[in-house]
């Protein structure tokens, strides 16, 4: 290093963009596990305490996580719809989500990295920086996820290991 | 630029060391006021399927936190001890959340930010990447805070809104 004309910091990253994908990726990969864990005459009826069932629960995680990385590689930002039609189907909602599989890879790609230190109306209307919505939005589906967790000990059926992505 | 000397790279940081502690304790206060809004009589029995009440799931947050942080910032660590004397206490749990909250802040100031990026064997036992078992410690918390959520349904309670840290 003494003898170069460019002096690079050291690598003080805390964690790279790819390696945040990789994490919510994982995140979704043990969500489809407790979707598929759930009976399906369950999954869009079940509740307790009067929350909603996890079906409609994950239907609103699809709702945020294309279109919020979409938001954040396109910065613009559609107004956020949770009534995707899967006529209550365990298999379309199974489906719908390998599919946002495929497309948050898609948008991820096309964030800029530098724009998670940036400020945005995340679907028009939650102002915050990227960064914080972009955990606000995994965070939200470990939440409703361990509450899927309850959903499943009530019904007797032994949810996937947390720790298991 | 151009007339500069030495470059420096774009900021391309995904989250700072502080911003990811600001994170992380926003959540335990969040936590903080969900264990408040337990009945004391329901804090240590209260479950739904068979799980943990809230109070043994919040001392298991405990046990993960400041000696994590511990751990990370002097890459010694000791083995996981879920087994505090709270003497079902909501009190005494308090007064603990609060202490680890100034000792979170202590130790957090100590880790290496460079070392987020290396693998350590966090309480002596799980192998990863210190960032990988640092989200995983505020993974779990939310996880678990979930549960509480649907606890706090079932007893009739509102819980604090997820939203506001």
């Amino acid at each position: 290093m003494e003898n170069s004309k460019v002096s690079y910091p050291m690598t003080t990253e805390i964690i790279s963009k790819e390696q945040l994908l990789a994490h919510w990726q994982g995140h979704r990969s043990l969500t489809r596990r407790v979707i598929e864990a759930f009976p399906e005459d369950q999954l869009f009826t079940f509740s307790v305490g009067g929350m909603r069932p996890f079906g409609e629960m994950a239907k609103e995680l699809l709702a945020i996580a294309v279109p919020g990385a979409k938001g954040m590689a396109t910065d613009k930002w559609e107004t956020l719809n949770e009534n995707v039609d899967l006529g209550n189907s365990k298999q379309k909602l199974l489906e719908a989500w390998d599919q946002a599989t495929e497309e948050l890879n898609h948008w991820w790609a096309k964030i800029p990295t530098g724009h998670f230190q940036d400020t945005a109306v995340a679907f028009g209307q939650y102002e915050d920086m990227v960064y914080c919505s972009l955990l606000y939005f995994i965070d939200n589906e470990i939440h409703h996820r361990g509450q899927a967790y309850v959903y499943l000990r009530a019904l007797g059926i032994t949810p996937p290991n947390f720790w298991e992505r």
